[in-house]
């Protein structure tokens, strides 16, 4: 596992030297199944895709329906299939970096697998990492799952538009997040109806800018 | 990674056989995270405890929230912390049987670590895997997540109440599921407010007189 783990941080040096050398911002999406990473990225391609040269790798454990979602937007986009696998790693990411023209780009968005666990462990070469949690998995996740919402540079909570529906406590939430990551940027949003939205690409747009 | 599994598979058939001895059948139930596998013991914990001798084992990444969920039911409840390990393998639950007295229990729940890919590789020496899907994760689950939903004896569908709010279509997932696992029973579940449960739970004793 250390090898394993130890090959990946080498590829994913020389990934994050690549983006640098071609000024992408690369942002590494995690989240649970089903939380709304697609739908986020097509809010986020409504707003951003003509002002900035986007890519988006779409990584799923087999089919490319996410990918298919975006085709509207024609945006350069690679489909990783893990083929069972839980997560990606530097290595996938290499190989589908070969696909696009990072001259000509400013973002690359990477949704990873579904997965709220094994992707925290994997260095993708990314700028930062992007949790996206849905206000339906309860508000008990930061504290049950902490690796992403310590890692992560910001934290979209999706769904927002179903919290009178739920037991959603967004202070029973922001308590836990607290004790995790104190300085975590929180995003209430609901990528269905675009509400949030505007907030969380301008907060997006500074990081591209200052990357 | 196969001498991995092949231990894992080993210490099963070893946990299977005792299980079988002392009559307890042993359900292992796979979801997302958030997809409300705790609420589900919660309503099945009301309906079976008093009747049928009923345990629970909690998988968890880290703290014992799920387990206090169940305290109130004064059932014997072992935790399993996986400190980051993203699912249960047959070493951790053979450790954790060892606080059961199995004579005395007709079934043992054992909630996975929250995570749709990882538990489908691990034979816990289960009597059947039950697979949770929430209705808010969306109706493409089966398709891009295949590989539960071919091993389950079950599917619950939960969060069957929130259907009204979101764009879940129920034929196209049934489609999906068709597909994959034309004989797999579904029952549509709302575990906060108690839909469906009856019916589930008069499905899960014949499995545990049968068993």
């Amino acid at each position: 596992m250390k090898n394993i783990l130890d090959r990946n941080q080498n590829k994913a040096g020389e990934i994050r030297e690549l983006m640098r050398e071609n000024k992408v911002c690369m942002i590494n999406l995690i989240s649970s199944p089903g939380a709304g990473k697609t739908t986020l990225l097509e809010r986020l391609c409504e707003k951003l895709a003509g002002r900035y040269r986007t890519g988006v790798i779409e990584g799923d454990v087999t089919t490319d329906r996410d990918a298919r979602r975006l085709q509207r937007f024609n945006i350069p986009i690679v489909v990783i299939n893990t083929g069972g696998g839980c997560h990606l790693d530097s290595h996938s990411i290499s190989k589908a970096l070969t696909h696009f023209d990072l001259k000509n780009l400013d973002i690359l968005f990477v949704e990873n697998v579904g997965n709220l666990i094994c992707p925290t462990s994997f260095d993708l070469g990314e700028s930062f990492r992007l949790a996206v949690v849905s206000t339906t998995e309860g508000d008990d996740k930061p504290a049950k799952y902490p690796m992403i919402f310590r890692q992560a540079k910001a934290l979209v909570l999706n769904k927002t538009d179903l919290i009178p529906y739920t037991n959603f406590n967004i202070e029973s939430f922001r308590n836990d997040l607290k004790k995790l990551n104190a300085s975590l940027p929180l995003f209430k949003v609901s990528a269905t109806k675009g509400d949030g939205i505007n907030e969380f690409a301008r907060w997006l747009e500074e990081q591209i800018i200052n990357s």
